[in-house]
């Protein structure tokens, strides 16, 4: 499964029950927490998110509402005696305050906690099957936007076929990975007579807090589905751009002009207490646009 | 009014829907905030207490469970244009910690923000009709309880009396004081003659995080009501030691060893889903005990 679940869609302030900014990321069984605003630990629980299975935890930039629940979950990842090492990307300082708050209270985690600055792009996990990338976005302060890609699936191995042409099951993850076949007579069974294309590898990025900035689009080109941040209603575009923040018809611009699938619209401002007006105008320039709602999961 | 309302009742991990310690003490129209675990802003917001009221913090240490959410808070107020002075009283380290957190944001507030350190007991706030001190509580790190008192309330005129003693309208306030009046013809008029007491002056304990510790009972001596954790029942008295945290049971020993008039319990561990047994335990030892309940507003 690749997909996405939100733990918060509001902007600075809580408001009318929807929380900061949080959401997981589960690809490959492996589940990451994207940012952590205050009470995320509390939204886990709301939504039955699984603390135990969170091993990595990306944080965007040092805005508290992207970050300040992040002490308290590595406190009760402490307490409930989590053991499995746990990574953790983000801004410089962020080390140091994280390390701060734990040291005052004399705090000894039973795990490793593991920091990975960011202070460039590029990526930040290159696994068999996985990577995540990251990339600069245009925010009041250093901030980064988060690409998670599957890589390319092997191919799928018809097995009749595969038996038809002699080739032996020893040979058979070479045959996923594209490879021909020389039988021994010196016949060639090409990949594609027993083999048929892997799923397509798909993937998601998220863009954080940011203005509208036609930069990040080499960043998403093609994504299957992007999160994009909706802070104001169109109407607000001065001040959007004032505070470093987009509209919905901006987002949803970018979603356009990147090709991307499906275009997923949060961070909205506490002024506003409904939300459809964000998805009715997002959705006049990109039809294809869903609000995150607390605790739903979008399948990419 | 005097008043204490909960708005976090659970020890260190939040679990069934109990939150982080917090309470709001209210008196002679102040509000003190005390103790600010993550999500307080959220339940502040839930209990519709007026973030804008809060014109002081109090911090008894630095466990996470007792200040991960005055970051947001503070950040909150800033962008919720607060304006009026906010003083916070908490062991050293907490100016570091919030400073360090507001400078990585570049966040400059809009109001006032007053750090006082708190390394010993004393008084924190003498003000003319009340007086906050605070005193040493038995926890694995520094941590102190706070005693909020009314100052002496002024003897009561009885209007009718006065005029009928002729004492003029502005001797009024010296008479409130306790004088007695001296008539041109020297008569003495006693001031029990004209004033009825003025109502008695009442205090409440906040006695923190704690071990059992008969050391606390000269600072809540007579107190009309206090708080005092409960993490565990009293069958883990042990590990309630071994923890620097109390029981049911001791905790209403002290309440009964220091002559108050109720008892309020909280800090409840997380291992327990219900409270039932919190409350029958420590009633066995003292009668007048209360459960901390989340949006409650106990009436001192």
């Amino acid at each position: 499964m690749f997909a996405v679940t939100i733990l918060g869609n509001n902007s600075a302030v809580p408001a009318f029950d929807r929380h900061p900014t949080s959401q997981v990321v589960t690809m490959d069984g492996h589940n990451f927490l994207v940012d952590c605003g205050e009470g995320t630990q509390i939204q886990m629980i709301n939504y039955k998110i699984r603390r135990s299975k969170i091993s990595h935890i990306l944080i965007s930039h040092l805005h508290g509402d992207h970050y300040f629940g992040l002490i308290g979950l590595i406190n009760s990842f402490g307490l409930l005696s989590h053991q499995q090492d746990l990574h953790v990307f983000g801004p410089s300082p962020l080390q140091q305050i994280i390390e701060l708050q734990l040291s005052v209270a004399n705090t000894i985690l039973p795990f490793k906690l593991i920091f990975h600055t960011i202070n460039q792009e590029g990526v930040l996990l290159d696994e068999e099957k996985f990577r995540v990338r990251c990339f600069r976005t245009n925010h009041r302060i250093e901030c980064y936007g988060f690409h998670f890609e599957e890589k390319k699936k092997p191919r799928r191995i018809n097995p009749d076929n595969a038996k038809r042409f002699e080739v032996p099951s020893s040979f058979y993850e070479r045959l996923q990975n594209g490879e021909d076949y020389t039988q021994k007579n010196g016949t060639v069974v090409k990949n594609e007579w027993v083999t048929d294309p892997g799923t397509k590898p798909k993937s998601y990025a998220y863009c954080a807090d940011t203005k509208y900035d036609e930069t990040l689009i080499p960043h998403i080109e093609g994504a299957d589905m992007i999160y994009h941040e909706t802070t104001y209603l169109d109407n607000l575009r001065e001040r959007a751009d004032f505070r470093f923040h987009s509209t919905t018809k901006q987002a949803a611009l970018l979603a356009k002009k990147a090709g991307v699938k499906k275009l997923l619209i949060g961070h909205f401002s506490s002024k506003y207490d409904t939300l459809e007006q964000f998805e009715a105008e997002a959705r006049e320039v990109f039809p294809d646009t869903e609000l995150a709602i607390e605790g739903v999961a979008y399948t990419i």
